[in-house]
């Protein structure tokens, strides 16, 4: 079980976490609880690492904000206690989960779950893991795994300690066919494809950390997205995600993702000639600049062509700038962007079987008169990009056209 | 140096803390710092314990506290690279303090330098110990040291690294004769000896814990007190406590130390016959009572008498109760108590080899029409319990008579 920092805000939260995991143990589960931080801390303590330099150490802002996590801990093992659970807390070096040395953003290596079988073994102890945190064992020293780190925790302790199943308790009651604020008649999905939902999170849906959910695919670890708030008496089931042959009736289109996230640089009448994708793309990616959708077409002048591509909003400017430091290479002659773009996904197993899904979409959306700007595919999922004042109308457009809204 | 929760309560003064270790790196020094929680952090912590339980597991408690001074080791190891001095942080479990199992007031039973010593040795790297906390190894679960404890972590470490000093940094710069709030004309003192710090300490002076002291005693570090809210570049020397033999003008009386935190109870009329003593306060030693002045005085009828005794005032009404229970074995008749009571001492080394220096006290005390209780004396310092009204009026007057007023 997996509780997120809005469910572990305060202290009566806590205590009420600690009655879904009585639940769970009452029905014979012996159980481990990974834990984040209580909601704002990890943002206060982050500020005070700002305050006391603009420039620290990963190494040091990994043992500030891993105290976050350390707290709740802490006191949900005494709230289970105070419910008549044998329980205990376990900080990341104590399990220990070994991680690379990438403070701040660390990678798992490995997870030993002996301690905490053995604690099951011995006496059905709850283990309260303090989530988003390890050790890298060569110099003993605390990591972290990055924001949203805790959903990761927990899918790969799942899997180290071979856990039957993995819920992640949140704020939202599973996942749905689209954000419910957009489209009011979004449907909670029972079930959903690894990949699929591998691609959701990818693609802007906030449900599930993306690393986390590629683990619970590599290790088929059956995962619950489930809400905190339910009653813990009488929760409801939430959404599974699991193996694509665990489903039994497939649609074609499982839902709907958007990503305000995206920032779009089109290059004009560059030179078409050999390598000049390797000079635009080449030191994109060596600034760690992740560069989504490319389209190229012929321009009017037929020596040279148009490249569109998009790249996170974040690294809009730092892009535009690496390409004015290549601009000799390339070969450019005029650059042009927009941040005020969004990308739209749709995201089905079921696509793999059924030939012209996408085509369908781009009629209806033109039929909008919705412009795209940009489009990739792949075998499960198709993406838009349009401009950002279209987000609501085209989310909704192909959540009806793909029969998704709740009847 | 060790910087208590006063010095560390916020990010700017953390930076301040930062400064002082400069100072004391340029000055050649390896510097190994053992910081506090942010004053006020333990206590919103232990706020948070007892919410999720009335009664919760110490083992737990302490993971919860411990995340405190966390905090702070980290935000200082980023604000002395900011200063530009190589530092890293250090936990209890790094270093390790390896403890007793006691959660909540464990004791150190070794502090493993090494790690903090390669350090120095391979770039001056500054260690920032976060104070009050360790590990019991086999179980390997975080401990606390309780209330105080950091300057006790501080010693301990000091011992451990055979340093030249420790420096303990508070809000107060340095020891005084007595309570300047009581009696503005204390003196700071420049020298303290060992022995005498830990009867003040112990008799109420509430500037070092008395674990630290006696760890200090015992390992011989000369200990300094000082105050953080000096300014860095231009600090006061502070109080050295040290031992006797480096104090070369020893006064009789060193300070006056007093106590609001003392309880007293008389048995009136107790048969007076061998056994009646271990009656009485055997119930109390096994409750963990800490039964400290004793006096008896045989009543009127000669086959009875009276037996008056201190307890910690927190301790009172259980002891009573306690009387009460043993009422058949103990033959007791009448139990009086009051809590309205103090206990004010004189210490000094000088005592050892001066007669009739608590005999001046007892008369300078009647000369004001102060009525003594009980009275207590040891080699270097001698107690009385009065009136709680008379407090001040006593400790001015001792101090007074002993010639400790500032000119």
């Amino acid at each position: 079980m997996k509780f997120g920092g809005t469910s572990v805000a305060t202290v009566e939260r806590i205590r009420n976490v600690a009655r879904h995991v009585r639940r769970e143990v009452e029905a014979g589960y012996d159980v481990a609880v990974v834990v984040s931080a209580m909601a704002g801390r990890t943002n206060e303590l982050v500020g005070w690492c700002k305050e006391a330099a603009p420039l620290y150490a990963p190494s040091e802002y990994d043992v500030v904000v891993a105290s976050g996590e350390q707290v709740t801990s802490g006191l949900l093992a005494i709230a289970l206690q105070n419910e008549g659970l044998p329980a205990r807390s376990w900080q990341g070096w104590q399990v220990p989960f070994r991680t690379s040395d990438g403070h701040g953003s660390a990678r798992i290596a490995e997870v030993d779950g002996a301690g905490i079988l053995a604690g099951f073994e011995a006496k059905r102890e709850v283990a309260v893991v303090s989530g988003f945190q390890g050790i890298h064992a060569e110099t003993g020293r605390i990591t972290t795994l990055g924001r949203g780190g805790s959903d990761t925790s927990a899918v790969a302790l799942a899997a180290a300690l071979k856990a039957e199943r993995c819920d992640i308790y949140t704020d939202v009651d599973g996942v749905y066919t689209t954000d419910p604020r957009i489209v009011p008649r979004a449907r909670r999905l029972d079930r959903v494809a690894f990949e699929e939902m591998l691609e959701m999170a990818s693609l802007g849906a906030k449900v599930l950390q993306v690393r986390s959910v590629e683990l619970a695919m590599l290790h088929q670890v059956p995962t619950y997205v489930r809400s905190s708030f339910d009653d813990p008496a009488d929760p409801k089931p939430g959404t599974l995600i699991c193996d694509e042959d665990d489903i039994m009736e497939q649609s074609v289109v499982t839902g709907i993702a958007f990503s305000r996230d995206e920032a779009q640089i089109t290059l004009r009448r560059v030179a078409d000639k050999p390598g000049v994708a390797a000079a635009i793309f080449g030191p994109l990616a060596d600034a760690n600049v992740n560069v989504d959708m490319i389209i190229q077409v012929v321009s009017d002048d037929a020596a040279t062509t148009d490249i569109t591509f998009t790249v996170p909003a974040a690294d809009y400017e730092r892009s535009r700038a690496i390409l004015e430091q290549h601009r000799e290479t390339i070969g450019l002659r005029e650059v042009q962007g927009a941040t005020d773009v969004v990308k739209v996904s749709a995201i089905g197993v079921g696509m793999r079987s059924h030939a012209g899904v996408a085509s369908r979409a781009f009629r209806a959306l033109a039929d909008k008169g919705i412009n795209i700007r940009a489009i990739t595919t792949s075998e499960i999922k198709f993406s838009v990009l349009i401009d950002a004042a279209y987000t609501e109308l085209a989310v909704r457009t192909l959540h009806s056209l793909y029969g998704l809204d709740r009847a």
